[in-house]
């Protein structure tokens, strides 16, 4: 039988890395893309090729170059990244790091390719437990964006349907690891940190989060080894 | 009392001129956006860049590298055009220049734009009368997307929404150049045709579509003088 498609969007970092190892656990012939859109930590595209040679699977990089988008401090390095607490990470304000519309933009393009290949699913990893306030991340945005989806491109009038998987929308993050290292995703590789440098930071939201993560699951985390 | 923003997806067509003339003529503060997305008809955007200077618009050009679009034959010039006779353009069948997701993309990075300046409206020209089996062009379809913006981005968490206007959506191409006359769009620069050459092909969908559209407006098409 012929394995059906998807399309994984691929940053290189923890969650959509354990998402592509969900997707080709689950036997998806898949196709990953990364994007440039100007992230500070622009670094992670250099985790996204590496884990990608590692599970085998085509990765294609997509530089987006929209001016507006240096109204995050995600994008504008001038832009002081957020330190904040814990709690306060996950109060439900929509912190400065929010890039414009990114993960509509990002579907939108994942739906695209996957349209032009007919293409069964779109698979991401946002997440709405350990989430930073983004409204991109919310589960009610992608249900209604995947009746849209279904509207507007080419795959349903043959019958089939473009799904937006989001295996990880409600794990923790401790959840989230646990099951990365049972699928025996290449974690050691996989960059978080949203600050430029050559070590994640440990300061920015993604850092913290991302501790307490491993904290919680009770392993240290390989890629700080 | 300040003006309120939209941004207007602007081709440099004749639908999309239509568009950008209605917003100023309702008072919107408007930004302009282009494609390059590969399209033989590149030409279009020098189209759009000359309209938009006479509109006094500022306009945003975005290239867009997707490799998998060339499954369209309006981007891989090695594929035929369609040269079908006018009812078996609007038969509903998807014809070969789809671009796969295409006005989906094309609204998202709109909305991303939106996003990031509070602008209130995404104005864009889909058209379901004189249209050519597109699945992006059918109300549905904005209708849905719609919802989908208002839930995953920060606009409307300032109690404000995004709209996507189609305002030709239901008109046929007559009353559409109607309008624009009315309005005083430029239409003697506006670049309707799918192919590459110097003078409209006059053999294209687009072509065919707009030539029906001047005859039963009984006007000539100043675009051709």
């Amino acid at each position: 039988m012929k394995k059906k498609k998807a399309v994984v969007l691929f940053s290189g970092g923890l969650d959509s890395t354990t998402c592509l190892a969900w997707a080709l656990g689950k036997g998806y012939d898949c196709r990953a893309l990364s994007f440039n859109y100007g992230q500070r930590h622009d670094r992670e595209n250099g985790a996204a090729r590496k884990i990608a040679r590692l599970l085998k699977t085509p990765l294609y990089g997509i530089k987006l170059d929209f001016p507006w988008l240096k109204s995050s401090s995600l994008v504008d390095e001038k832009k002081k990244l957020p330190d904040l607490a814990y709690p306060e990470i996950v109060s439900g304000n929509v912190p400065s790091t929010y890039v414009p519309g990114r993960n509509l933009v990002f579907v939108s393009i994942g739906v695209s390719f996957a349209d032009s290949m007919g293409a069964e699913a779109v698979i991401l990893g946002p997440n709405a437990v350990d989430y930073s306030g983004y409204p991109d991340c919310r589960p009610a945005f992608y249900e209604a964006l995947e009746k849209a989806v279904n509207l507007g491109t080419q795959t349903p009038s043959a019958g089939k349907k473009i799904r937006l998987l989001t295996p990880i929308m409600k794990m923790s993050k401790s959840r989230i690891i646990r099951l990365a290292l049972k699928l025996g995703a290449p974690l050691e590789h996989t960059w978080s940190c949203y600050a430029g440098g050559d070590k994640p930071c440990g300061k920015c939201d993604s850092c913290k989060l991302r501790a307490k993560g491993f904290e919680e699951a009770g392993v240290p985390d390989p890629a700080l080894r």
